[in-house]
């Protein structure tokens, strides 16, 4: 069964209609046993129907004339679906679970706090890929993860103009479509494909030492650099072993909550771009194949300086 | 109807099955007429054609362990599959237009001429974007552009893992899978997104320049550049209105025959990166959604020395 009515419905409806989706008329034993087993498992299976519904959403979207307005700066963009997928998908996770806490890209923007409490909290971006969703570039997704304790427990994303749905819950292994993913495992720095991104902000200093660092990647000589213009579907490629490992500085853990468990559990590493333990407030990432491999990386880049994400 | 078969066929059945494919049982008299006053437009269906059975072929070998080898750096691969590929269509076109011309990537690295006379010529990359292939980066495309006179007339570009195939033929526009492209005429280099790639090339001076060229164009600023790591799916990025212009240097004349026609099929503009007429043997090319868009790229980048196709 798929929910196909459009958007707004009110959101007790929604809930109704999503917890038919999610539970097949007969629960089998050993599925009503897992559920029990894992407080977990119902908000994953939520989040997936909702990214799906957002999704179609911002497909929509994408047939009419959009509104771009600026933001940090004029490469930095903003829609009005942007903030109205974010405002959906809060008000009806907040109706279904009113105690958890949410970090939301276009919320954040709005004024309110990015702090990562140990709550249950869902970290949302409606649409990662702004600029693409802009010119209609067609690497989009919906990215929603799910932190308790400050670890991820699940994250899903959807990359809705492909029509991929990357799911992944702590330790039961990440899927594209329901296809099991497995990263590349290259230690080979020589032999790998890289993706990364060229950033929004356009400070000279800033895009003088983002092209100096793939200046020396490129020079080791690597296969390649590739950047498809969304954090959260790079990262899914390194989950599904296309390319090799990702890195970027400047994103925020918005970019990063709902890929990152994709990578680790398809067999992958997160680590911070400085060589260290991976941060999710601290705007860097390494998400690769392989240890070697993040770390290798981490040696040949140079740090660009961001403002953390929870230092309001 | 649909060849299923798999490869190899004898090229006389593979004729036969595709000239079953291209002709319905019954031709209406305006399709009769069409192709009467068309001399091209059945070689147009058969590289559609030809360009789907070989993309099956890429498909299938993706599925393989694949041997990988070094071309002109430790970046420029090719692999059996590239090689299989392109003798299988030449050999399937030989068959049936045997008066005709070839140029293919794998011929020419084998050490066949590259010359363009004015013979009608089948320009064949049978695997544009192998570093893609060889990661399994999902963008690998089949390319066969036809020139007669120098003349671009129909060009077939079919990204096989996509399931895309991109087609035009001169004065009938341009389609995906039977849709018709448009460029997006953006003229404001401020607000464009563009594609182009690092390039196989990793002398240090090679390198410089084309990081310099992205941090010129970035810093404008532009709204973004991404890159998927196939010079014929950038273009066909460019004909469909989701990038504004690509450009590149030191790609080779089967990077760009197939796809240039559907860029100018689309409404677009080919020019030399020098901003001087488009020449498909110079190695170097702006593809773009106006003139003004690709002028102004022109005036921006600098230019990457490399030897001319046709000058061996």
């Amino acid at each position: 069964m798929k929910v196909t009515d459009a958007w707004p419905l009110a959101p007790r409806d929604v809930v109704l209609r999503l917890s038919e989706l999610c539970e097949p008329l007969v629960l089998s034993r050993v599925e009503s046993a897992r559920k029990m087993a894992d407080p977990w498992q119902e908000c994953t299976d939520y989040a997936v129907a909702l990214a799906r519904q957002a999704g179609e959403v911002v497909r929509e979207a994408l047939k009419n004339e959009m509104n771009v307005m600026i933001k940090s700066s004029p490469a930095d963009l903003v829609t009005a679906t942007d903030q109205k997928v974010e405002k959906m998908l809060i008000s009806f996770i907040k109706e279904k679970y009113p105690s958890h806490s949410f970090i939301g890209e276009e919320s954040v923007a709005a004024g309110e706090k990015c702090v990562l409490t140990d709550n249950p909290t869902w970290i949302i971006d409606p649409i990662d890929g702004t600029t693409n969703f802009v010119h209609r570039f067609p690497f989009v997704a919906v990215s929603i993860g799910f932190v308790v304790n400050k670890k991820m427990e699940f994250g899903v994303v959807y990359s809705c103009v492909e029509d991929k749905m990357y799911t992944a819950r702590k330790g039961r292994g990440a899927f594209c479509n329901g296809q099991k993913l497995q990263v590349s495992q290259q230690e080979d720095i020589t032999k790998s494909l890289l993706v990364t991104e060229l950033g929004s902000l356009r400070t000279p200093e800033t895009v003088r030492i983002i092209l100096s660092n793939m200046e020396k990647l490129l020079c080791i000589p690597i296969h390649g650099i590739r950047g498809v213009g969304t954090a959260a579907v790079n990262m899914c490629l390194v989950a599904s072993g296309a390319a090799d490992a990702y890195y970027e500085m400047g994103i925020h853990c918005w970019d990063m909550a709902g890929a990152g468990i994709i990578v680790t559990e398809a067999g992958g590493v997160l680590m911070d771009a400085t060589g260290g333990p991976f941060d999710l407030m601290s705007r860097r990432i390494i998400a690769a194949g392989s240890k070697t491999l993040a770390e290798r990386i981490a040696k040949e880049i140079q740090i660009v300086p961001f403002q953390r994400d929870d230092d309001n």
